[in-house]
Parts: C-alpha cells; sequence; structure tokens
C-alpha cells in the first residue's frame, strides 16, 4: 500500500488483502500495543515502521550460505534480498575446488571454517543448501557457533535446540498446498 | 504417526502435534464430514486415507518443469516427490544447447512445444524455474494451455485469472518468518 502512495488503511482492508478477517488483524496487533485509534484506521508509514521493529526486518541480518551445489548457486544469483533485511556474508563449501573461488562478490571458504568464521562475525542465521546427508551434522555446527535461524533446503528434518528456529524449503508441499484446486 | 505404528490419535494430540487448538482441528475436519466418534478418537489409517483424497494428493500429478537453471536442475535431483503425489513429466526450456538434453530421466523439450505437449497430456501442474522477466509470459502460456496450479520460484508476483493457484518459493519471506527470534 505504501508502495501504491496510500496513507491509511484499515484492519478490514488488511484483513481483505491478506485473506483473513479484519478481528484477526486487530487482535494481532493488539498483542504488540496501539497503532491507530478506534475509527480513524492506521497509517500505514507507521504502522510499517513498527512492524519491521517488532519483527526485527528494520536491519540487515548477515547470513551464512553452506553448500554451493546448484541450490546454493541459485540462492546466491537470487536478486530478492536487496532491502529485505538479509544478505548473504559468508558461503563455504566442503568441495576443495570450490574453495576460493567467488560466487557473487565473496569467496567461498572451506566448511573446516565455519565455525571459527560465523563465531567471529556473530552470524545468527544461516542458508542449509546442503545434500540431505550432511545436513544435520552441519547444523550442529551452525548451533554450537552461535547461528538460531535455519532455512533448509535439503529435504530432511533437522533436529535443533528449542532456542534455534527452523523453516524448510520443500516444493512437494507447496504442490500439495493447490492440490486440493485441481481437478 | 501411521510410520509410528500408531493407531489411533484425539483432536488434542493433533493439535499438539500441529501447533493449532483441538477446537481447530474439530472445526476444520467437520466442514468435510465425520471423521471419528465423540470420545474414541480418530482412526489414524482412515483419517490419512480420507484427508489424502479431500486434499486430492491420493494420485499422483503430472508436473510441467519449466527452465532449466540452476534451480531447475536441483528441482529435478530433489530427493523428495517420490510417492508425494507429484512427479516431473515434461521440462522445457528456451536455449537451444538445452533442448535435447537428458535431465533426470526425461529430455528437455523446446519451450516452443510446450502450449502443445501441456495440452495433450492434460497437465495441470507447473514448477516455473524461470529468470523474473520472462515468469509472467510463461505464465501466460502455460495458464491457457490449461495449468491450474503454478509453483514460482522467480521473484516476481504473477498475475493469473482466479481459477489459478500460484505459490511462491521466496527464500527471504521464509528467513522473515524466524526474523522476530533473533536478537
Amino acid at each position: 500500500m505504501a508502495n501504491e502512495g496510500q496513507k491509511v488503511t484499515s484492519s478490514k482492508e488488511l484483513g481483505e488483502r491478506l485473506g483473513i478477517s479484519a478481528a484477526q488483524i486487530r487482535k494481532d496487533l493488539s498483542h504488540f500495543g496501539e497503532f491507530g485509534k478506534q475509527g480513524t484506521g492506521y497509517q500505514i508509514a507507521f504502522l510499517r515502521t513498527k512492524l519491521g521493529k517488532i519483527l526485527r526486518v528494520d536491519r540487515e541480518w548477515a547470513v551464512a550460505l553452506v553448500g554451493m551445489g546448484d541450490i546454493g548457486h541459485a540462492v546466491v544469483r537470487y536478486q530478492g534480498f536487496a532491502g529485505r533485511g538479509f544478505r548473504i556474508a559468508l558461503i563455504f563449501d566442503s568441495d576443495p575446488t570450490k574453495v576460493g573461488q567467488v560466487a557473487g562478490d565473496m569467496t567461498i571458504m572451506a566448511v573446516d571454517r565455519m565455525a571459527k568464521e560465523v563465531k567471529a562475525r556473530g552470524v545468527q542465521v544461516a542458508m542449509l543448501c546442503v545434500p540431505g546427508q550432511h545436513a544435520q551434522s552441519v547444523t550442529n555446527t551452525l548451533v554450537d557457533a552461535g547461528v538460531r535461524s535455519i532455512l533448509n533446503y535439503a529435504p530432511v528434518n533437522l533436529s535443533v535446540p528449542a532456542a534455534v528456529r527452523v523453516q524448510y524449503i520443500d516444493p512437494v508441499i507447496e504442490l500439495q498446498r493447490m492440490s486440493y484446486f485441481l481437478h
């Protein structure tokens, strides 16, 4: 809405755009304080700044990318990172022929250096693009080094401590979300 | 639960495993009929079969994959399709040096043949792994040929008729889901 030049919105309009009820919008926002006055709606710029702070996307998080296969290369080339809160800051691979090569504007580092580099730079976010059989051991190293949020492309469930969040990118789950509408 | 050898479950247990309330489980299921008797819980095998039918994941859908760059290659190699309701049946690319090559156990076809092949085979599902600037025109062709559900890896919003579903795979959105828990 901000990009469309709109200044003010309502829980009704937000709900319609998001496909949830206006009541749910008001309830969700109320968990975090006051965002607008009854009857006057929400100032979009204010709401956006506040939500950015609450969701911690008002800064740029350094991301460690592990595994430079097809997916790793695609992620490095992905055009969607700019201005959205994340920057790939470290890249690791276990293949000695890849180590030292440049991807994006970074040099691929040996996975042996991962724990030390992640810890030294205080990196808390990682993208896991390694084969399934290595995913858990790489995860263990990352978590020990201080990573608290992992985006996992490998088709395996990861076991992590309660303080660590994992999201899975699984094309089949996304396809399954839509199969109900096929015939 | 079935894989763990369990026979019966409850809305409470389902809710706990899914992170939603037991009441929501019962309400959601009630939209589709009777799944268990009050007090006796749900027969897991029965529930699984019924849900598979409702969600239309009790059959195998042929999928057309468009774009054999990094992502396309990774998707073809992805080990998570087997037994989960989808099978890549057609692969297309616009690059003449790729056409005729084999990926997985399929031959990459020229994108010019896409409309005809998709229509002839009655394919309703597509995965879009093309660069952003081509995503909308490829989508238009797919939709005209009968595709009704599209998984889009390109970082662009697609415009489709109301009867067509689109899911986006966007790593940044997945990362943003977790940033609230960072500090």
